[in-house]
C-alpha cells in the first residue's frame, strides 16, 4: 500500500500499517516500560492493528501494555479484539476506561461485545455505562435469539417520510442532531414506521432539490426480519451485493439497519468455521487460546477418530491369518486406505462448500454424485494400474497386483459416493456437514479399503 | 427474509429469492420450452440468482434457457457466472446480446469477465463492444499484473478539487453527466490529480453548503498502488473496514477506485482457495466442472499422496519379520498413524488460517509452536493411556500396551511440531502453506508413527 500524500494544510495523517519491525519495537518498548516510545509506536495505528498486537504478544506483555496505555484502549479496539481475550482485557482495564470506551460504540458493537461475556459483572458494568436510549436498544437486541438479524442490527438509522423531496431530506440531515458514524442509504418510511424503500446518498446528492425521494428510490429493496438468521443475512448481502439493509419487527416496523461490515464479519466467521470444522478443530478456537484450552478443544475430534480407527483395526483383525502368511498385505494395506481417505476428503470438501454457498441443491445433487462416482472410478483405475505395477515389481506377485488394483477402484468409487452423499444427508438432517462429515467419510473409506483389499486377498491369493 | 411492503404508488417490486420449488418450476418450464412461464419465473430474480440457476441445471437445460431467454442475459448475470461456464454461455449467446450486456458493466467487471477467457475471439468481440474511453480503461487495467489492484479497480470515480466547498460539490454532482452506479466517497484531488483525502457522502449531505470539503474529510485515508496485490487490498478492506479506496499510479496520480464488493469477492475467493487447497483440491475447481475436469484436477494431489503412502509402506516393510511374528502389530499400526495424521491436520489448519489472517507472526510463532507441542504431548498421554488399555484388553500383552502408548505420545508431539512448523517454513519460502503443508505433515506423521510403533515393538517385544 502506498503512503498517501500530504496535502498543503497537513490535515492528512500518514496511514501506518502494523508490520513485524514495528511489532518488535513495541515489544522492546513494553520490555523497557518506555511510555513515550510506546505512545509513538501505537498512536498512529488503527484500532484493528492494536487489537492484533494484544492478541500476538505474550500475556505478560499484554499486562504491561494495558497498564501503560489503558486510557487509549477505546471501544474500537475492544470490538476488534478476539473473544478469547476480551474478558482478560476488560478485567485489566479501569472501570472508567471501559465505560468511556463503550459509550463510543454503535449499539450493534455493544451487543457483540456483551453477548459472549461469561462474566456477568462485566456485562452489568458495560450496560451501566450506556445512556438510556442505547441501553434500551441493546436490551432489545439481546432479546432476539443468538445469531439472528436482531443481534446484528444497529438502532442508529436515517429515515425520511416517503413523500419528502430531496431538498427536505438534505435540510433534515443538515440539522439532525445525531447521525450514525457511517450510513449509505436514507430509508423511506410510511406513517406507521414501516420501511417502503430506500435511496442511496449518491442519488440524493446528484438530484435536484424539488425531486420527490420516491422518484429516485432504488429498484431493489430487501428487508430482514429481526428473527432471520445471521447466515441468511450474510448470504443475501453477499449474493445481492447489499451495502445496508433495514430490519423490521413482526409488524414490519423499522427496528434498525444491518451494514456491510457486519455481514463481512459473519461471512468471515462462517468460512473460518467451515475450514476449522473440516479439520476437526473447534470453530471457536483461536491462535490466542492457552495450551489447556487447545487440548480440550482438540480432544473430542481425536477421540472420534480413535473410535473410527479402532473400527478399521477390527476389520484388519479378521484377516490376521492371511496377513501372517502374506506379510506384503500389511505393508500395502495402508496405501489403499490412505488413497480412499484422501479422495473422500476431496469430494467432501467440495460438497461441503457447495452446500454452504448454496451451489449444491436438489437441482444438481444427483448429477454431482454421479460425477464424483465416475471421477472416483477413473482416478481409481489410473491408480490401480500404477499400484498393480508397484505390487508386481516390489513383491513379484501378479495376483497381488490384481488384488490391489481392484481394491483401489472399489475404494475410490466409494470415496466419491460417500464424499458427496454423507454431507448431503447430514445437511438434510439439520447437522452441519462441515462438522461431522470427515469422521464418517474416513470411517467408510478405511473400513471399505481394508475390507476390500484383505478380503480379496483372502479369496484370490490362497 | 421478509417480503418488503408495497408502497402506495406500487413503485416497489417484491424481492424474490431463488428457492428449490421455483428452481423445479423453472426446470419444468425449460423441459416444456414454455417461454411465458419461464419469463414469469425468471423475470423477478436478481442476476446473481439467474447465474446460480445456469450453474445448477444440466448443460442441455442451459442450452434451452439461453435459446429461449438470451435477450435477458445481461452483463450482471455474466459477471456473476462461474468462470468455468462463462465461455460456454458466451459462445451460445448471439453477438449483439453479448455486446449489449457488456456495455452495461463498470470497467472492473469487464476486466474480470475478459481476463480469464481462453478464447481470444470472445475477448476481441467484448472489447469491440465497448466505447473508446471504456476500452482504453480496460486495456490499461489489463496492462497491470494479474491479481493486482490495477485489475480490481474501476475507472469510474467521483472527484473534487480539495479547495471546493460542500455547495460546489453538490452543484457539480447535480450536473455531472455520468456518475458510477454506486459510490460512497468524493475523492479530493490536488491540481496534479493526486488524491489527498476523501469525504463520505453522508458528511456532504449533513454539512452546510459553505463548508470547505477539506474541513469534513475523513481522518483516515488509504490509497493503493496499482501494482499492490489483491491479497493486500482485500486484507486492508477487511482489517480497516474500508468501503472504497483510491488507486494511484507510480506518480501518485489517481487511476480509479476499488469498492467493497470487489474486496468481498477476493476475500471470498481466498478463503475458498484455502479450504479447497487444504483438502488437496485445485482452487479453481467448481461444482459446475465436468467429470473429466474433476478427474484431472484431483489427480495431482492423489498422486502426491500415493508417493507419501508408498514411503510409509517402505517403513513398514523394514519390519516384516516382527509383523509375521506378532500380527497384532499390523492390526494396531494404522491407529497410531491415523491419530498422528488427524492431530497434525488440526495444528496445520489452525496455523495456515492464522498465517492467512496475519495472526501468526514472528511475535508469537515460538509461543504457538510450544503450545502445539505441549498440547500434542498432553493429548498424546491421554490417548496413550486409552490405547494401552485397548492393547492389553484386546491382545493381553502389557508390553504391547507400553509400545502403543509411547508411540502415540511421540507421534502426537511430532504432529504438533510439524503441523505448525511446516506451514511457517513454507510461508517463509514463499510457497502457499495451504497448498503443500498437508502432504508434508501426513508424510511426517505416517513415517514417524509407523517407525516409532514398529521400531519400539522390535526393540521391546522380542
Amino acid at each position: 500500500m502506498s503512503e498517501p500524500q500530504m496535502n498543503d494544510d497537513d490535515s492528512l495523517e500518514d496511514e501506518i500499517e502494523l508490520d513485524e519491525p514495528r511489532l518488535r519495537l513495541i515489544q522492546i518498548a513494553l520490555d523497557e516500560r518506555d511510555q513515550t516510545a510506546l505512545d509513538d509506536l501505537l498512536e498512529p495505528l488503527h484500532g484493528a492493528d492494536i487489537a492484533d498486537i494484544l492478541e500476538q504478544i505474550s500475556s505478560a506483555e499484554r499486562g504491561t501494555l494495558i497498564a501503560l496505555w489503558s486510557g487509549h484502549i477505546d471501544g474500537e479496539i475492544l470490538s476488534e479484539l478476539d473473544e478469547s481475550l476480551r474478558e482478560e482485557v476488560l478485567d485489566a482495564l479501569p472501570a472508567e476506561d471501559v465505560a468511556e470506551a463503550v459509550r463510543e460504540l454503535d449499539t450493534d458493537d455493544v451487543v457483540d461485545l456483551i453477548e459472549n461475556l461469561d462474566d456477568d459483572d462485566q456485562a452489568v458494568a458495560i450496560m451501566g455505562a450506556l445512556n438510556e436510549a442505547d441501553r434500551f436498544a441493546v436490551e432489545r437486541a439481546l432479546s432476539y435469539p443468538e445469531y439472528s438479524a436482531g443481534r446484528l442490527m444497529q438502532r442508529e438509522v436515517v429515515v425520511a417520510p416517503s413523500f419528502w423531496t430531496v431538498g427536505q431530506a438534505i435540510d433534515f440531515l443538515r440539522t439532525a442532531e445525531e447521525l450514525p458514524e457511517q450510513f449509505y442509504h436514507v430509508i423511506l418510511i410510511d406513517p406507521r414506521m414501516r420501511p417502503v424503500g430506500h435511496v442511496t446518498l449518491g442519488k440524493i446528492l446528484s438530484t435536484s432539490r424539488d425531486t420527490p425521494l420516491s422518484e429516485i428510490e432504488e429498484e431493489s429493496f430487501r428487508t430482514f426480519d429481526a428473527t432471520d438468521s445471521e447466515t441468511e443475512v450474510a448470504y443475501a448481502f453477499n449474493q445481492y451485493h447489499l451495502i445496508s439493509a433495514a430490519v423490521v419487527d413482526e409488524d414490519d416496523r423499522l427496528l434498525g439497519v444491518i451494514t456491510i461490515d457486519d455481514a463481512i464479519r459473519i461471512l468471515d466467521e462462517e468460512a473460518e468455521e467451515d475450514i476449522l470444522r473440516l479439520a476437526g478443530v473447534d470453530a471457536e478456537e483461536s491462535i490466542s487460546n492457552r495450551t489447556l484450552g487447545v487440548v480440550r478443544r482438540r480432544f473430542p475430534w481425536l477421540f472420534v477418530n480413535l473410535i473410527t480407527a479402532i473400527l478399521a483395526s477390527i476389520v484388519i483383525s479378521q484377516f490376521e491369518g492371511i496377513i501372517t502368511e502374506i506379510v506384503a498385505l500389511a505393508v500395502l494395506m495402508p496405501i489403499i486406505a490412505s488413497m480412499g481417505g484422501n479422495a473422500g476428503t476431496q469430494s467432501l470438501t467440495v460438497a461441503v462448500r457447495a452446500l454452504a454457498t448454496r451451489d449444491l441443491t436438489g437441482a444438481n445433487v444427483w448429477r454431482v454424485i454421479r460425477r464424483e462416482v465416475i471421477a472416483g472410478g477413473i482416478n481409481g483405475m489410473i491408480f490401480a494400474a500404477l499400484m498393480a505395477a508397484v505390487g508386481v515389481i516390489w513383491f513379484g506377485s501378479p495376483m497381488l497386483g490384481v488384488v490391489i488394483a481392484v481394491a483401489m477402484v472399489i475404494n475410490l468409487v466409494v470415496a466419491g459416493l460417500a464424499g458427496v452423499g454423507i454431507p448431503v444427508v447430514l445437511e438434510k438432517a439439520g447437522i452441519d456437514p462441515a462438522l461431522a462429515s470427515g469422521a464418517f467419510v474416513t470411517t467408510v473409506t478405511d473400513v471399505v479399503g481394508f475390507f476390500a483389499f484383505l478380503g480379496l486377498a483372502a479369496l484370490w491369493l490362497i
